[in-house]
């Protein structure tokens, strides 16, 4: 924020030629201005970094932003929200739009309507302009793990992807596999890189060559996770021991495993990752990398509120510690 | 409605000797009402059958309300809702609230403040003066698959899980069961009964003995469902199949077989309820009744739209079809 004087919402309509009120309905995201008008307003309130004050008027909702609803995946998030927002009083508006790397475009002006007291994405990265008119509104937003590579000012909160993925390869190795596969998740989100990259670092140590037909790139459904396994196990040699990237790609991995006549442990190893509620009522139970997504949640919307009370958080982003859970999906090698 | 000449809000505060301003407050869920004030205020709308415009200073909010957040089953609930309320161009309120009977006492006064379009509340009943409140300000509500015995003019959707419990039962028989065990939910849940009756109801038919040492009733948890199916092997005589009254406790119930060294389905046969989406991507895949619980959400958004709209619908009371998915957790007894 800058030291000079304050640039108030009456001082902007006069420089741009236009009455208070309607200076007011693009701030609140009505859509009885015309779009060019809407549009020449944002660019002068940007321009000003204008920032309503926020004390006032405050809605008493936090929303949240999914691009897609995964079960057992977003409830945890769902929950860490819920539970922070409702200690704070307020309640969680739920939106699912856009795609894994952006809200749509009409989602900003419901936002401006509803005016949240702050907003939290998962998994998806928000435009500059979207930005803009979000901290013009003094609506702090704040990303959970985000698929792109955050510019280093946006408020983020993740988890130890690389070391997870580095954790669950060393736990089949020092099983003593040595033919280890990885099914990450889709190639353009940096969380499946960086389980990756682990999973690499991990072989690497271990002085075992690493395999590029061994590394899959799935979509962190079940599905994904069968296919790519079933084509693995019928490799002329196949691995003995898969880290699925996702605990529903472990699933479809299992699944496959079964269908070629492989048990699991016995035949074959299968390491997850995400730690889903279901993952310990699996048969056999799930071997996994805890990612603690419900934390995620709740930091990340504790995050929002600080900044929505004009608090600076000492770090703006922040990753959450991943640890190993071995329970019954792995074994050494038959 | 009557057909007397409507009551407005200013004669209401007049014969209550209250300013209109004090009267909107409370109308608003406003607390800068002191509570004995708001109660009497609330008994004169309530007397009135006072019922607020609805087509101006609409939300743009639909309120979903869940007594808790279970994964698995939740999801598919909120994916229904969201999907209908997205297409009105509404967004979704999520808020979790109360025990299973009944939303906590505080959620009506967030309710009015935020003033939604509708609400659907899963799972909870609502207290007969909190009906009044949300009738005063012409808020529709529509109950999904209530745990009570809801009054015939409270509009609900639910499914028909008396067929469910049956053609689970059924399949059991077909297979060549004769001893089959259910473990249903809570007693207090009227789809808990009503689940466990088609058991009763397709033994029988099939002129088989009810053994009451055989039906338990749970919590539609994974834990649930692994303590009643380990008691239940470990009597002298075990069920050979498990109706498990949902899939979580399915999921509990082959746990405690697995545990047992028992193998399903060659050992055990297993079904669930619900369909869950993970239920086709266990190992083995789950026999399950399929519950539409998406299109539940869908419907009772749909009814609350309606209403909202001033529409009445032919009937309050919707039950949608259940059926049977044949998949691997079951097989003849050995």
């Amino acid at each position: 924020m800058s030291d000079a004087p304050r640039v108030t919402l009456a001082e902007i309509a006069a420089e741009a030629g236009v009455s208070l009120a309607t200076m007011s309905k693009v701030l609140n995201g009505r859509h009885d201005v015309a779009p060019a008008t809407r549009a020449r307003l944002e660019e002068h309130l940007a321009r000003h970094g204008y920032t309503r004050r926020t004390d006032r008027q405050r809605s008493d909702v936090v929303e949240l932003v999914f691009h897609e609803l995964e079960a057992s995946w977003s409830m945890e998030v769902i929950e860490g929200v819920e539970d922070v927002a409702h200690a704070a009083g307020l309640s969680v508006v739920l939106t699912v739009s856009g795609d894994r790397h952006a809200p749509s475009a009409d989602w900003i002006d419901g936002v401006l309507r509803r005016r949240p007291v702050g907003v939290v994405l998962v998994f998806s990265d928000i435009a500059e302009h979207v930005r803009d008119k979000l901290r013009s509104r003094g609506i702090p937003f704040v990303i959970v793990d985000p698929a792109g590579d955050p510019s280093p000012d946006v408020p983020s909160v993740g988890s130890a992807n690389w070391s997870g993925g580095l954790m669950a390869t060393r736990h089949l190795i020092e099983l003593g596999h040595r033919r280890i596969a990885a099914i990450t998740g889709p190639e353009d989100m940096m969380c499946s890189l960086a389980r990756v990259d682990g999973y690499r670092s991990a072989m690497n140590a271990a002085g075992l060559p690493i395999d590029p037909e061994l590394i899959r790139f799935g979509d962190f459904h079940p599905g994904g996770g069968e296919h790519h396994a079933r084509e693995l196990l019928a490799l002329a040699d196949p691995p003995t021991a898969i880290f699925a990237g996702s605990d529903l790609q472990a699933l479809g991995a299992i699944a496959a495993g079964s269908a070629a006549g492989l048990r699991v442990p016995d035949d074959l190893s299968v390491v997850g990752y995400d730690d889903i509620a279901l993952a310990r009522w699996m048969s056999p139970q799930l071997t996994t990398v805890h990612q603690p997504l419900r934390r995620m949640g709740e930091e990340a919307t504790r995050l929002a509120l600080r900044l929505a009370d004009g608090k600076t958080p000492e770090t703006l982003r922040m990753d959450l510690a991943t640890h190993l859970v071995v329970r019954g999906s792995t074994a050494p090698p038959a």
